[in-house]
């Protein structure tokens, strides 16, 4: 007998209709032999319906409440699963996330989990129940305050249950059919990864692809819990996110698992600053105590001897003009001559734990991409990934073209649906 | 400083603005100089959303899952709640039912407090925090499960929570301007009490009046908290609810509170039972068992010796098919010749502490149905109450001439406003 957790998203619970998909798969989980334990995220749109309503109330509403309202939204689905499930025949329990022993800092709104004590989870396991749990909430270990994990909170909460309880495996139920080696909307013969690394997928995460958020991955990676990215609309395997160890040494790698792009980042550049130690750090600590996290930095040599410089890097574009204005307020502490901002840029990210045993690969990018006539206006590397920008309107064709220089194009008669099956 | 602990109803809190006027409300009770704790309802038809969700996914969900989905509805209004107040400026905290101290039974749908331990509010209020509490839930004692109240449930909250902080005052606000003489829809001339004594409210409730539950006013009178039922929408003294010992020797109090009419009510009549001892027990253990509540019973007196005789009993006109259903199952047990049913009637009641002390006014009742045309089927009384039976389109005249009867009737100038002023 496995144990097995699984995640069900929005989308996946919109009415009941997919409540009622949602707990038969449950159920033939179950009836297959394993135990099951499930976390749920609220239904559909209801978490931006909260949200609203908040705003309508007032428009900077208190963390602390605003975490109490929010959470409501996950209780509502965990309980219709619940029931659903129940009147299927199974027997079900479903519990909060306090009540299932998610204990997390008391930072509301992206409250980190610190311990999971699951006593009550095995107990109803123990008694032969299913266990929904409701995602995206905890205990406060501090103020005994209800919290939220923020984006991707649910699928955190089922890898850390998993790691917690054991379980054999995290299913993570999505409207896709797993990871692709590039998004399939820009490149069609995207193919779908039977399995990626932790350190890839962390990467790919980091990078524009959408299926997972990094913390989730990073908890599934220090637990070494093994994940299953898969359809809620089909029976078909998707993508398993495992550690490199757990391949053995006779499987042959590709070099390169996929192509990540990310349109939501922004370029600013500073001009004109002084060529002398400590400019960056004045630069960058603005930047940091504006709460921004910034991404790529390129300063330029100074190739003749000016006494001044640019600095340019990447952030969000949402924190754009957060940025700016502080940047402008440290105007004449900094000595800079001019900010200048540009959210036309795109980003791309070539990922592979191969990269580090293979070389020629940053040449073989380059090398795409100037076959293809799309210039690079910024590099970054780690060590298993190399990432450039490029005009945001030549981003698409880019990732179309280094996903063929690398071999990575489906074959033709490999059907990959994107979007789900079902609908 | 008084300790002041209010109730608003779903209707009080049905969008945005309502939550913002309510908030205001009570930031104003505060800034008076008073502490105020709040337990509030779900907003406007949250409620019966939910069940409409929970019926769509299965026809008969458990009680446990329900009592976790309906609770949500009070923790998202509890949360915009305090979110309102907080944005005028006061200080407030929310908490759920489960964590205000409210413990019941484990009775899921309607459980019963059985304590309220207020360590959290009394911290909260001792740092100068108002205190919004999610009304008609708690948590079981048992199990350890969140559990629901039942109808009424909020109103019942603050009266817990009132009678556990020793409130000065337990402030129910509603809709109309208080307890009337009489329904004003029903008696246009009906008259807005000053104050009713516990146990004329119980009857008045138990008789159809639906301005609170029996059981709220039950708990107000076991832990002596007056209750002042006023109306959201302005600023008007509504009705206070007290003991009569707080009203002291001199008041002279008048004989009658008011007159209450039900219109839910339905009569069943067993006709051509035995008439041997042990009859009524056996159709009467049959109704019980079916958890069939019932009101009034009259066996008719076998004035000719024939061996049979005919009981008529009251019930809600709801559980009427499965009284009969369960009446005929033991048709053999009981020996009857038919069962007859009747929902077309009406039932009135007077009401009055004063009548323990005055005599003659059953006589002046039945002289007035009388007068009024009005045949009475059915009587019954109690220290403080006549009711009578009567069909169910002479009700509302039957209300009126009784209501006029007993002087009752609000003088012309008397400006009696009833749905509320507001809208």
């Amino acid at each position: 007998m496995s144990l097995i957790v699984q995640k069900y998203g929005g989308s996946s619970v919109s009415d009941a209709e997919a409540l009622k998909r949602v707990a038969a798969r449950i159920v033939a989980t179950r009836n297959a032999g394993n135990d099951v334990v499930v976390a749920v995220s609220a239904m559909g749109d209801t978490t931006d319906d909260l949200i609203d309503l908040a705003h309508a109330v007032c428009e900077n509403p208190s963390e602390r409440e605003m975490d109490i309202l929010l959470t409501a939204g996950e209780r509502i689905s965990m309980a219709l699963l619940t029931i659903a499930i129940r009147a299927q025949g199974a027997d079900a329990r479903g519990l909060t996330g306090p009540a299932a022993g998610v204990v997390t800092t008391a930072h509301h709104g992206k409250a980190r989990i610190i311990d999971v004590t699951p006593g009550r989870i095995e107990k109803a396991l123990a008694d032969g129940e299913i266990v929904i749990v409701a995602g995206f909430q905890g205990l406060s270990h501090e103020s005994k305050d209800i919290t939220t994990l923020g984006r991707g909170g649910t699928d955190t909460t089922a890898v850390a249950l998993a790691a917690a309880l054991h379980a054999d495996v995290c299913e993570i139920y999505t409207d896709v059919d797993g990871v692709f080696s590039a998004d399939p909307r820009v490149v069609p013969r995207a193919r779908k990864l039977d399995h990626v690394f932790y350190e890839e997928m962390l990467e790919l995460a980091a990078s524009g692809a959408k299926v997972l958020v990094p913390r989730c991955v990073e908890y599934a990676r220090r637990n070494n819990v093994p994940i299953h990215v898969r359809s809620s609309f089909s029976d078909k395997d998707g993508t398993w996110i495992v550690g490199e160890s757990d391949q053995g040494e006779a499987m042959e790698e590709p070099i390169i698992a996929g192509v990540a792009h990310d349109h939501s980042q922004a370029k600013i550049t500073v001009v004109g600053l002084p060529d002398v130690p400590g400019t960056a750090a004045r630069l960058f600590e603005t930047v940091a105590a504006a709460e921004i996290s910034i991404d790529m930095i390129v300063q330029n040599v100074s190739a003749h001897d000016t006494g001044v410089t640019d600095i340019s890097f990447t952030l969000p574009a949402n924190d754009g003009a957060k940025a700016q204005a502080a940047i402008e307020a440290k105007r004449s502490e900094i000595g800079y001559e001019e900010v200048r901002y540009d959210d036309t840029i795109g980003k791309l990210s070539l990922i592979g734990a191969g990269m580090r045993t293979h070389s020629g690969v940053s040449a073989k990018l380059f090398g795409a991409l100037r076959d293809a006539g799309i210039n690079i206006e910024m590099i970054s590397t780690s060590d298993i990934r190399i990432s450039v920008i490029t005009r945001a309107d030549q981003l698409n064709a880019a990732v179309r073209a280094v996903h063929t220089a690398f071999d990575l194009d489906a074959d033709q008669n490999e059907a990959v649906v994107y979007g789900g099956t079902g609908r």
